[in-house]
């Protein structure tokens, strides 16, 4: 088949980010395949690589900026948010934040967060807000 | 970095709240980390602080109108609807409810629920619609 | 205040409903607070009332088509799709449909499901798809 | 009444994907009603039938080209994405995966995912991004 070219948008916003705690509230339900995360999942359907820049905003601090590993083309790529970003490795702390996505390409990208804190797994998945100008 | 300007739009509306009662079911749930409450995030990522203005719609009365706390410059806001809102702390009384955010600067806007009326907690996010005219 | 006028669109679309059983697993759980059910929830802000037809699709019969109750000026309305609906009372069966809503003004419309088939609830929401053309 | 035309656009993308085990963790929960599962509905009001095309996307793999069963004029269509696709029968394996779903007319699609490998489900439910160019 012939690739699609690049779908989607170059700038996407979600505002309502929140770290869960790492320790889930029954120590019994940690194991490799159910553990509290949020992800944030990058589809690029274009064919070439895109290297996606990451802005994160606080209630009460200044934005940081992270350039997030590139995505190859015809790729989707996974971050997540509550592990270390970016070559400097930088750690969100737990806690509200909110996130802008920005590619030289257009990519469609959406979020999901489990939260395990309690004895059964809650999550939820939200497409992002495309808001290229 | 360079800040991105204010990326969103300046109207959101949410048709679905519903406050959820503020007892659980199990009162060994209330703590500090997980209680019963829906949330409206709004990240601004202008320069500019926003100063917010809630209209509150219900099924049969006339609808609310409250000033929100302004929201600086690339900062995330979150505001708590089952708790008092604006100068004059109004409370939305708990049942169905309909939220629309008016900024006078684009903004992009969310809002989440988590209920804890049972044993294990339940939650959800939805962006809001976008409706500037 | 000054109403806002009609926000949103005159069509809207949900391709994923599911009637959820009415009978919990567990009995205990029923009550008055928490039962399944799936909601669609629509805010007028406009100045007139609001006349919507629901459209329900299904995966092997012909679509339905309901008058649903009015939308006075500057309210919202919620219409349970696990209820009779519309004059003639139509009950939407157990099982896969889809909705598309038609007002002849601009309104904002959403769904949530509740189910409560297993000991804790679990629900989620989602915005409809605008497609005025 | 009369038919509302093809309604919604022709691309829709779905970027987090992500095929849970078919194995619950209490057996006893799996049953003819709940398992766990992901499904992308598609409503085609239109008065033709539509041919959708669907492209798996991976992390590490080259994407994947899927005919799709036929979706009757005026009817809703269910696909399981956990279980076998397509008149090859192909089987998306566990862990992450992108979709876009490429309709020769105008559709509207949304995905859910039903997950019920600890004693109680979680969902959750997203609209497509619409990514017609």
């Amino acid at each position: 088949m012939s690739a699609l070219g690049a779908l989607g948008q170059r700038i996407w916003v979600f505002p309502d980010g929140d770290i869960p705690p790492h320790d889930p509230y029954d120590p019994a339900l940690k194991n490799s395949e159910t553990h509290g995360h949020e992800s944030l999942v990058v589809l690029n359907t274009g064919s070439t690589t895109v290297n996606p820049i990451l802005r994160v905003y606080f209630p009460e601090r200044e934005p940081w900026c992270i350039k997030l590993s590139p995505i190859p083309p015809e790729r989707v790529a996974c971050y997540r948010t509550d592990e270390p970003l970016g070559p400097e490795g930088r750690q969100i702390p737990e806690g509200q934040y909110a996130l802008v996505l920005e590619c030289e390409m257009p990519v469609v990208a959406q979020i999901g967060r489990m939260d395990i804190r309690q004895p059964n797994l809650a999550y939820y998945t939200v497409m992002g807000f495309p808001a290229s100008t």
